[in-house]
């Protein structure tokens, strides 16, 4: 059977694709994707995704003190009480190597457990798109690629970045079949190219990001290929692919 | 206030998307919009959508026997009973003058069901797109662009369509402010062009159309501006804007 590249561009559209034994992978890149990939890529022994500031707070006594973070954001800033918020740049070595950061984002940690169906789940961005195509390129079957949008709607930098996965893919996989999504993703991708500053002054939520003062993130979000690191999810939380 | 130019690639993404006060465009072109703007172009006197087959027999009742007609489909055909499927080429002006078309389809009628909210409901496709773009660059306040998609996924011929309309309506009014998905369904367009025939290739409920025998539509879903009718909700369901 023709393995099929899919693209999701809302959680609401995962809701209706398919996931068994599929790989998928979630996309969130104004900024959970690049915080997660950075924080493993820095030595976090895993990324635990949770639903809400109140379970991370709960589940963080799992760990003995000083082994474990709470990091993630709430409208763009972190939580009451949280050692960490959503910024790449905050998730420093020193700060999280063999520490496991127990983690909640208003779409992306949602996306991510939405996923809890696929037969991998692994988290790709900018980043780390060519570890990613790379790894994806040597697993058989269906591949969905799974924005996390904003607060449901279409966000351009998670398509954008979907599509960029969508062309290297096909060129590592020349008989997949394309979904419309993952064509029109695709499209975007080489509309924007290598430009994704013109991409980023076109996204609204990365300018929303910007009004608040976090703008310093977004050449972070769109480095591209900086990190050999694939989150995958296991027993314990995402985790670096190999590594374990 | 800067009027927004809006997309929503789904129903369950319109369900994220503001609506009040907004002019919303129901987007189905294969088949749905095609079929609805050409039974009122042949001079149908309203087409009335209803959620369900049995709903449509139910309320075809209300008229006297003659007046009106029931159209539609599930899975592409017509459900049992029904006097015309979902083929624009089955609603001619023998069939349609005068009469009342009560209308079900499976993405299409429910779009334009979920779209009550908003201040105005039209419905558009390529057949009448520089009419309903000259009718919206008119009419003040945002404007909603609502892909029906195909059973909650994102259909590659709606959106390309409504990215026509985004680039025509940017021109029309040059201050409009863009959402993601208007920019993005904007990008599509550009990439198709005026090679409709290239998109339905890539499509993938088009081509299943084609295996279903009902090819023969598709040149007629995507031939340009060939009626000036905009249909839109009233109390009697959807008629052509100006004429009543």
């Amino acid at each position: 059977m023709t393995a099929t590249i899919d693209v999701a561009f809302t959680l609401e559209e995962l809701a209706h694709a398919r996931l068994a034994g599929v790989t998928a992978v979630m996309i969130d890149v104004v900024r959970a994707s690049t915080t997660i990939v950075t924080a493993l890529a820095h030595g976090a022994r895993a990324v635990v995704p949770v639903a809400s500031p109140e379970e991370a707070i709960a589940r963080i006594r799992e760990w003995p003190a000083g082994r474990a973070l709470l990091g993630g954001e709430r409208g763009g800033a972190p939580p009451p009480g949280f050692d960490c918020g959503n910024s790449p740049a905050e998730y420093t070595p020193e700060r999280v190597r063999d520490r496991t950061v127990v983690f909640t984002t208003t779409n992306g940690t949602r996306a991510l457990l939405a996923l809890a169906g696929a037969r991998t789940v692994a988290v790709g961005g900018f980043v780390n798109a060519r570890a990613l195509v790379e790894r994806l390129a040597r697993i058989p079957g269906g591949i969905l690629l799974a924005c996390a949008g904003e607060l449901g709607r279409f966000c351009l930098e998670d398509a954008t970045c979907a599509g960029r996965l969508v062309e290297a893919l096909r060129a590592a996989r020349p008989g997949a079949r394309l979904t419309d999504a993952a064509r029109a993703a695709g499209h975007l991708a080489r509309h924007y190219g290598d430009d994704l500053g013109a991409m980023l002054a076109d996204a609204t939520w990365a300018g929303l990001l910007r009004a608040q003062g976090r703008g310093a993130d977004l050449p972070l979000c769109v480095a591209r290929d900086v990190y050999d690191v694939v989150p995958v999810v296991g027993d314990g939380g995402l985790v670096a692919a190999g590594r374990d």
